[in-house]
């Protein structure tokens, strides 16, 4: 039994939740050590507290499933099997207030559910997850340590590629060769390589654009590893670059800098992304940083907590999230630099280590 | 105004549905013609009868939703912006009935938007899209074949790079690479190569192990292009195979066959997994093929209608969906042969044309 589950069972008493039920792909891989995309079939954790929790999992991944588990129950369910039907046989007594995630069940499943177990009160125990899943623990950080040098690899590699005329298509073929080459899971993301004007896209899509003298080169890449995610940005120089662009260049990174040096436990997290939006409204670049400051990393490679102007919450150690200030000019380029940075007791680890001064290619 | 529109109007009167909100980001790419992954922000369509349908998008996809969907209205977030709020202002006169994706909209997101919006009555519209979307234009068609024709090269391709001692990590990484030096917009799913062994799990993952002579050798993969996507499987001989092996394969060859010549408008989805189930089963591996013959392909490699035993949803011209039959025998190996099947006026095309037959590498 995973070390969570005493704690779940605990804030279930507290909250009178009889029957626990968890779906999120990602809380159950928390939680078991199993990671899989079910896809459309079901797959969930059932949970009384007078009994161990029980996986229940499409069939075809029954093999896989015991082999991450061990000794955990597992109940498998054909295509043709209703699991919801399949959760109620399972049941110990009533189901009581069912504790559940509102961001995860569709109105859809959750109409199901109600339909098959019957019960009349739920409550939202996404957040209980969130918290846990927000303080990495040290096994954690070093696997998302892991997936940082994996992907900084790629980078290092993939640059090897970079010459007049290669298509952006071309840079995220060989990204994602050197990603798979090199044992990652696989992409944590679609990897980008943008080029050019294109780069002032700040959610653009890598096409058959080949690389000229004088264009901004942006990759945001990442992989899993472990189950754990890396996301990493950098731009770069393909020859001369004109003075705005150097600019911009230099706020975005004098922006990246102000927020990784106002991290520290206590603060909130809108006042790490006013540290950088201070720095690039300053410059004179405010209306063109149209995005958050970053987002929280680990299982998911966006997951809790946002990292925006408006968000409170405050840091605290074992937080992991991206720092990624941006400007995009339409017409002349746009420059992202974006790391990965861990809440320590006293301040920040920066887990991406790639160089940041402006490099020409 | 995309040619959907007013069959949706027309659908909302007779329903008494008064204003309609389309959230599942594939959806929203067949309405208008923009392809996006929101991640966790807001994507939607939000239409009244009495006005023009409007595009919700995150601020950071302005410019690429603009480029895809030329004069269509535009409203944009920022991630500090509540996108319920913006909903709420847009709406021209009372809400009425919602019509809504039970499928697609979370628990989270209903409540949100009920607390914006304030209806009181909804109504599942997520049937009519999957209806639209079940029955392939001759344009949707032509983009399939072409996805398909990618990843036929890259299977081609790869194929190049098996030898002894290769492992099933490097084989994924040439299929990556291939895909994308092919120009597709990049995988549809995981791709999938196992060998030996692991190809008894239906669901394995690649990893380090290295091809030995003696090994099945299994592809599962497939591209989006132009967002739509292909998904084909193929099994090879790697070396001699064992007479058990061989039986194997050309059970489940005759099985995807026979499958395949089942397919014809008016007949049951059932029917067709049954086709297939019945050569297994007569062969005496019933209790090895775990899954459902195969799914809906389109702006989804998964989407409706799954082809199963228990679906008695008839087949119609313009449906497209795979066929793939699988014998998985622990400690022996397994096959899977997938073909991607174009229900026709009298009967099929098949799409892939890879070919089935046994091959020794």
């Amino acid at each position: 039994m995973n070390a969570h589950w005493p704690g779940l069972k605990q804030q279930m008493e507290q909250q009178g939740i009889q029957t626990l039920l968890i779906t999120d792909p990602k809380h159950v891989y928390y939680l078991t050590g199993f990671l899989s995309n079910p896809h459309e079939r079901f797959l969930g954790i059932l949970f009384q507290p007078g009994s161990e929790p029980v996986l229940v999992v499409p069939a075809l991944d029954e093999e896989a499933a015991r082999a991450a588990t061990g000794s955990m129950e597992i109940i498998t369910h054909l295509d043709t099997d209703n699991p919801y039907h399949l959760l109620q046989k399972r049941l110990q007594g009533s189901v009581g207030t069912l504790g559940l995630e509102k961001e995860n069940l569709t109105i859809a499943r959750f109409e199901q559910l109600q339909k098959a177990l019957g019960f009349t009160t739920t409550h939202d125990v996404g957040p209980w997850l969130r918290d846990l899943r927000v303080r990495k623990t040290a096994d954690e950080v070093e696997k998302m340590s892991h997936a940082v040098r994996l992907i900084e690899q790629v980078l290092q590699e993939s640059l090897k590629q970079v010459k007049e005329g290669v298509s952006e298509n071309e840079l995220v073929a060989e990204v994602e060769y050197q990603i798979r080459k090199l044992g990652a899971d696989g992409p944590s993301f679609d990897s980008m390589v943008l080029s050019g004007e294109k780069t002032a896209l700040p959610h653009g899509v890598p096409g058959e654009r080949k690389l000229r003298r004088g264009d901004l080169l942006m990759f945001d890449i990442g992989v899993y590893a472990s189950g754990y995610a890396s996301d990493i940005t950098r731009t770069f120089a393909f020859g001369e670059l004109s003075e705005e662009q150097v600019r911009i260049y230099e706020t975005v990174l004098a922006a990246n800098e102000a927020a990784i040096a106002a991290i520290s436990p206590g603060v909130t997290f809108a006042s790490i992304d006013k540290a950088a939006r201070d720095v690039i409204e300053a410059a004179g670049y405010g209306p063109y940083f149209i995005h958050r400051l970053g987002h929280g990393l680990g299982i998911d490679v966006h997951e809790f907590p946002s990292v925006h102007g408006q968000n409170e919450y405050l840091l605290s150690e074992g937080n992991v999230f991206t720092v990624e200030p941006g400007i995009y000019v339409p017409g002349v380029g746009g420059v992202r630099i974006e790391d990965d940075c861990l809440v320590t007791e006293n301040g920040v680890r920066v887990l991406t280590s790639f160089p940041k001064q402006l490099t020409y290619l």
